[in-house]
């Protein structure tokens, strides 16, 4: 129901999740995963949620699927890719929703962390494919973020999108295994190298660049060792209480933005007039400025 | 003018720029440039100034300074520290506006870059100083953009903002004169390898990481012949038109959005029940989107 589309489930989801947020206290650890395809996150998430079972944790996987509006996307969330995960009583593994933009996905998949989370799921793990504005919806509706990085070297390198190793609290180099596991190690460096050349995110506090692997289970541990230390110096320093609010209350302004950026796409659509001026705006006939002022003039 | 928030003077000049928009070509470079304070920003534009004046081009150095609405920013686009370029019957040197939001100052910079366009100026300069948004906000209104970095090493070298060099279509290594010269060079194969883990910012195109002294002029030529080149390929390919008609629709949806995020402040600040609301979001006591909803359905 979070995920539909139709005014009538929406107005009950919404009155739902309301009483919701009055109820439910920060119980989980909300992680963003990112990678390339070809990262193994599927793998990676896999093994991660085998770990987080076997210490008791429930588990759920949802997903932010950028392409997901567009035709032959990749499905993440993917069932038959996670399958002891799938079937598991104790695990919840959701694909993201389709055929909507960005922004209605984030917002559908914002929803269900906070279902999840109230229905008692202790780590949440939200997967999504690098793109840069997928990444920065994720870590909107997360606590931290993961990026996973494919071994690869020299060229091959250069997979990461602009403006996505900026959110990473974490960075795990993938399938540190067999005939990889070498130029996987060479790979950590690198990214480590490059890690030292930005700001940190916290200060005083530098990204872990580690090296894992899905397959074999290696790194498993100390990875999330690491998150969960970082979560619980969120937790102790208030920054964890202080980050839920700022996204919640950014989630309101952005939910308000799109409410009224609807009502002019509306506007747009039903007076051609509108769209003329929009048109002359983009071949520059028009200054943007005069051309909003005539639009929100003509449209209150 | 354009820098003015009275209403009257506004409706004024946007009845100005719309009459320009139509009337000029795209005829001027526009180059944002950008980098931490100490990298040397105002020596290094003097120095490009007075190179760009030898060449025959009118310059005009406009500024958004993201601290002008706190206390005790720095000025940006000061003109004792351009004395030649401020002195030139061929510059135009304009501090940034000050007093207001980073969003009412990029607005303003933007009229303003459009309004030097419009005057004959072909080369237009857009500083500011690294803090990520005001980044985003000058590479908003310019057609790319060069990132100054001071020569530094080992752990004095995390000092880019994250986000920001993903911007960069030139990065420049300043000061590369005197004992730094040694240094400055290590910085720009460090910046140079910690380009090469990214994404090029357009398909088969490598940022040129390059090393330039504002004080003898050293590297200033071959500094400006790669902006050149870069603009002139984005010229030839259409990618300068496309970009110059996605900034300015982007600027009108940007403006249409500055005026409902106006008009709902207006209504907070006008109704406590709304501000309660808000206030009741940030506690997580009422969902964003549930609240969002009341909020849009009693301010229509």
């Amino acid at each position: 129901m979070a995920e539909s589309t139709r005014p009538e489930d929406r107005a009950k989801i919404d009155a739902v999740l309301d009483q919701l947020a009055a109820r439910t206290p920060i119980s989980a650890i909300r992680v963003g995963i990112s990678g390339a395809p070809g990262a193994g996150k599927s793998t990676l998430i896999e093994s991660l949620g085998i770990h987080l079972l076997k210490l008791g944790h429930r588990v759920a996987v949802l997903a932010i699927d950028p392409s997901s509006g567009r035709s032959g996307g990749s499905i993440l969330g993917d069932k038959t890719r996670m399958p002891t995960l799938a079937t598991s009583n104790h695990a919840f593994v959701r694909p993201s929703p389709a055929g909507r933009s960005l922004g209605g996905v984030a917002r559908a998949t914002g929803a269900a962390v906070m279902l999840c989370e109230a229905a008692g799921f202790d780590v949440i793990l939200v997967e999504t494919v690098g793109v840069g504005q997928s990444e920065t919806a994720v870590s909107d509706i997360t606590d931290l973020f993961l990026l996973l990085i494919a071994p690869a070297a020299g060229d091959d390198l250069q997979g990461i999108k602009r403006g996505v190793m900026e959110l990473a609290d974490v960075i795990a180099v993938t399938k540190h295994d067999g005939v990889l596991a070498a130029v996987a190690e060479t790979t950590a460096s690198a990214y480590a190298g490059a890690q030292s050349l930005l700001r940190p995110k916290h200060q005083g506090y530098s990204v872990p660049t580690l090296t894992v692997s899905g397959l074999t289970g290696d790194g498993i541990t100390p990875m999330w060792t690491e998150i969960e230390l970082i979560h619980q110096k969120m937790r102790s320093t208030g920054l964890l209480e202080s980050l839920r609010s700022n996204q919640a209350e950014a989630a309101f302004w952005a939910e308000l933005s799109a409410n009224a950026e609807d009502s002019h796409q509306a506007a747009v659509a039903e007076d051609p007039s509108l769209a003329s001026l929009v048109e002359q705006v983009s071949s520059r006939l028009r200054h943007p400025r005069s051309a909003a002022r005539e639009f929100w003039g003509r449209t209150q």
